[in-house]
């Protein structure tokens, strides 16, 4: 067990360049805040590599800790936690976790959000975390959309990204991949050219694209679906946010009897 | 028309209070940044009592401008409106617009949304925004629930404030009202005492309540509903997001056949 007490040490410049994207392929690991987080790391067999706690996590977290080993902890003082944390609270506890770059795809059924050049932390975070209360299968990070190992896209995801398939890739080969896998894959498009969410079939293999904030799902992977899809407004409102749309259409998808 | 440049403008120093609490309550005026709040806020007859433009707005919002009164328009610096904005980029337009202290309700009928200490100010804007879209005819802020005029609500609302009726009270009082109205009143619970979102029925007059992030509604106001309702989870999320939650069961009581 490693003690750290100043904030000039040198581990801790490590820890800090895993908030960037660089740092996280350079060391192949991420950098997990919270002790929610760093549970729900251990409970689904994430690879851990350092956990970090300070004086707090000590006292509040011992039966937690005890099942580490000693060269995996590292107890830090305050001042060096919040100089790593993001958070404007620094958290008791922090866990340096495995990057897995190359997810594969363990299990080619069930339903899939695809993400199209998704931007807002939030708006991904809050996705995969409904994604996975929708019995979701998996998750794919499309071209321009944010990092999942991004600090505000792990705290917003609350773990889920652990219960679920996560993988980055190209969208457009994903889209030919599933459909020569029998999955149905929607697009959905803010226009009347698409059929409205209510008229949806029961699927059980089935994918669903969503887009930017602001422009939507690009109009080539728009072409490539089986069918596009909208949701009514009724009000004078002319849009939903994207995390919204999103949690109503994977919930129709999930519940059609 | 007035003309602002030194950030030590006393005028200033006023606008900026709107950013607070008691500085609207003090001026009884709220303050709406960028072109599209400003824009729906002029549209649906809001009491705009100030137009703030900087060069920019006055090169590219020259016919918006002309629709006001000389002495209701401030031409301001960059830098003045840097001074007084919430934005990273501070926006080319803002106005100050009269506060309605007592917003009375104008129609008892149709659907309403009912926030119990609902405290992320993303959280509220983005429910109100998707209750206009699910043709919602008002919102009542209960106690705890953030400001519906502080800046990052205005700006999560994207101008939907406008077309709801959007009171603020006491949901114990109004509970009761409605009940009296013969509106159905429904609560949201996790567990399982209550009933599936799915069994749902029509109802052409009802009231929704939703609750803060952490706790969900208070006890007290569950006791008082007509029917408690749960989205049910299917994967290893334990919770939904309030927002999401929302967003699923506003669309679930639009949408019923």
């Amino acid at each position: 067990m490693k003690e750290i007490i100043s904030i000039k040490n040198e581990q801790l410049k490590k820890w800090k360049k895993l908030q960037t994207k660089k740092g996280r392929l350079l060391y192949k690991e991420y950098f997990l805040e919270g002790f929610h987080l760093v549970e729900e790391a251990y409970k689904t067999k994430q690879k851990i590599k350092i956990i970090l706690y300070t004086k707090r996590g000590q006292t509040k977290l011992l039966n937690f800790l005890n099942q580490f080993d000693d060269q995996k902890k590292v107890f830090v003082s305050d001042e060096a936690m919040k100089s790593i944390s993001t958070l404007s609270t620094p958290p008791k506890i922090a866990a340096t976790v495995k990057l897995e770059e190359e997810i594969s795809l363990k299990s080619f059924f069930g339903k899939w959000l695809f993400l199209d050049n998704v931007q807002d932390p939030l708006n991904v975070g809050t996705m995969i975390r409904t994604a996975d209360a929708a019995g979701f299968a998996g998750i794919i990070f499309g071209k321009g959309t944010v990092n999942p190992y991004q600090a505000k896209v792990l705290r917003a995801m609350q773990g889920s990204n652990f219960h679920l398939q996560i993988i980055k890739g190209n969208l457009k080969e994903w889209i030919v991949k599933f459909k020569k896998q029998k999955f149905w894959v929607y697009g959905t498009q803010v226009n009347k050219e698409a059929i409205s969410f209510l008229n949806l079939k029961k699927m059980a293999n089935c994918a669903l694209i969503v887009g930017n904030e602001g422009q939507g799902v690009s109009r080539e992977l728009l072409k490539m679906t089986d069918q596009n899809v909208y949701i009514p407004t009724f009000g004078k409102a002319e849009s939903l946010n994207v995390s919204i749309a999103a949690g109503i259409l994977m919930y129709q998808i999930s519940t059609l009897q």
